[in-house]
């Protein structure tokens, strides 16, 4: 049977996720897409410390020994920051491998020129994983623009926020006890500022302007308001009135073609389809032409839902030849 | 440039949104596909009657006739109930065309014995249409099934009752007035029987365990409770408390392996995700091993929603040879 060779950049969270489900669902791959996958290499920045028992072999802090190894396919990058992210993948898509990130800032930054060079190599990029974590955002919105045009995205892209937000709520704990709360279940990172600031939640949106419409709005003229301002008082008051903090990203294209984005806390009655998305749940809804209003709701942080759909991404890259063969 | 010949079997609503959209989106089709598509033949029960302006020409009332169609390569089928369906379809994919059925009936009881045909003949089934209107829930599925396990699928499968109920509620209709004006929006039929009864939701269900868990339990087990038994009493008293009726169809793996199944009312809260999904939306939840909860929300009826994904699942097969020639 056919070995696909697998290397992956960056070994924290995700990137360990992604190596557990590859091995617990080796079989099941190995039937339903006809080929083996092997992890040949691992980047990580200090070889020398096993973070995964029986992985030592594969480690290496060479992006040039990645490139070595013989018969490379899929490169799964799971680093934060555009660089060296950006330099690593773009020589992987020249040595024509597939890859797949959930890289969110290369991805918003330089995703169109990752794309455009990946076309000319004949490679895919998979980036399922950058935007809202296990929910499918990417492919059902590839899927519908396949045949419809999609006027208006909005949604809740961090579950680090909402988590806050739904903690404050709920239990009634203060900005840092949540915060502290989430950082312990590691949705934050250890410097919350992108999360809580809104501007993870910007990138995130950025990449769907760049996939519903073409393009991105002017960054500098984004106004991005975070939930660091939102005191507990606020929070009971809104709890009071039967209302919820949703911290809400937006983007759409107005009548005169010009694309229009923000991101800052939103308050919901119970009428919004917003008002139940809790906990690290992140909800993305898109306003197509033919179909309407369509929501995708799901867990948009943890280990698992990140490395399983970049699995995916991997999967659908393999089905498409697997597709095509039955198809002769 | 390359032509794809199609076929429409069934010329009524959702038949005429198929062909509205290829016309609309002819051009843009061609320049994302790379292949021009054209409706060669449109199979009605009475060809002597032009639906739409400018198809007399297309219409034959002899299934013979479609497929004398030199090389037709995809057949759209839009017709209700089991047979004639089935017989065309299998002729069609013994005839080497792609087959894209919105009939929830027919592929319900035949579906798995379409399947290994299209295997065999190496054609692709699109069934999107089938299930959820305008909610791409097959497609979501198959690709989290590529990694995860579904454990259970919970869901409003049927635009009309959910409609109803809503008004019930939002109107303080009686749901005889509530069916009247489903019937003349034209979401529901002209016999309402299914929809009301659970039996549409019920079929839908069975597509999905069919999917999710490559079985369906044993038809004659399932407890079906409809929405005709719900008075306006009933609706007043429960929007009182705060609560709102749902008609959910469930399905579910048990630990024994055993598939369990239902479709019938239920009073949900405002923390449950199906409480502010109103009118005639279908939501769709899923739980997963890895990802977790997801769902998927959208309009579940109508022509437009149910047409736009019948021609996604076309671009999505076309898709897959141009993803692949890419690939190369």
């Amino acid at each position: 049977m056919a070995t696909i060779k697998a290397a992956i950049l960056g070994f924290g969270t995700v990137g360990q996720g992604i190596y557990h489900i590859l091995n617990e669902k080796r079989q099941e791959l190995r039937e339903k897409l006809g080929v083996e996958l092997e992890v040949a290499k691992i980047l990580v920045t200090d070889a020398s410390r096993e973070r995964v028992p029986g992985t030592k072999h594969l480690m290496t802090e060479s992006m040039d020994d990645v490139l070595a190894e013989n018969n490379l396919q899929v490169v799964f990058e799971a680093i934060v920051n555009e660089e060296p992210a950006f330099t690593y993948l773009k020589r992987a898509v020249e040595a024509k491998c597939h890859v797949i990130t959930a890289n969110k800032v290369m991805l918003a930054k330089r995703g169109e020129e990752l794309e455009a060079l990946a076309k000319v190599n004949g490679v895919f990029v998979g980036f399922e994983a950058t935007v809202a974590g296990g929910v499918p955002i990417i492919k059902t919105m590839k899927n519908i623009l396949l045949v419809n045009e999609v006027s208006c995205v909005q949604g809740i892209l961090n579950g680090t926020t909402n988590y806050i937000l739904t903690k404050m709520r709920a239990e009634g704990w203060s900005f840092e006890q949540a915060l502290r709360e989430a950082q312990q279940l590691g949705y934050a990172e250890a410097d919350p500022f992108n999360d809580v600031s809104g501007q993870d939640a910007f990138k995130k949106l950025m990449i769907l302007s760049s996939l519903a419409f073409g393009e991105q709005p002017n960054w500098a003229e984004v106004e991005v308001i975070g939930i660091d301002t939102i005191s507990s008082e606020q929070v009971a008051e809104a709890t009071a009135q039967g209302l919820r903090y949703r911290h809400v990203a937006e983007v759409e294209k107005l009548e005169d073609g010009t694309i229009h984005a923000k991101v800052a806390p939103l308050l919901v009655n119970n009428e919004h389809p917003l008002y139940p998305v809790d906990d690290v749940f992140n909800a993305v809804t898109m306003e197509t032409n033919y179909i309407g209003t369509l929501s995708v709701i799901g867990p948009g942080a943890g280990m698992y839902p990140t490395a399983s759909v970049m699995v995916e991404d991997y999967a659908e890259i393999i089905g498409k030849r697997a597709g095509f063969t039955v198809t002769i």
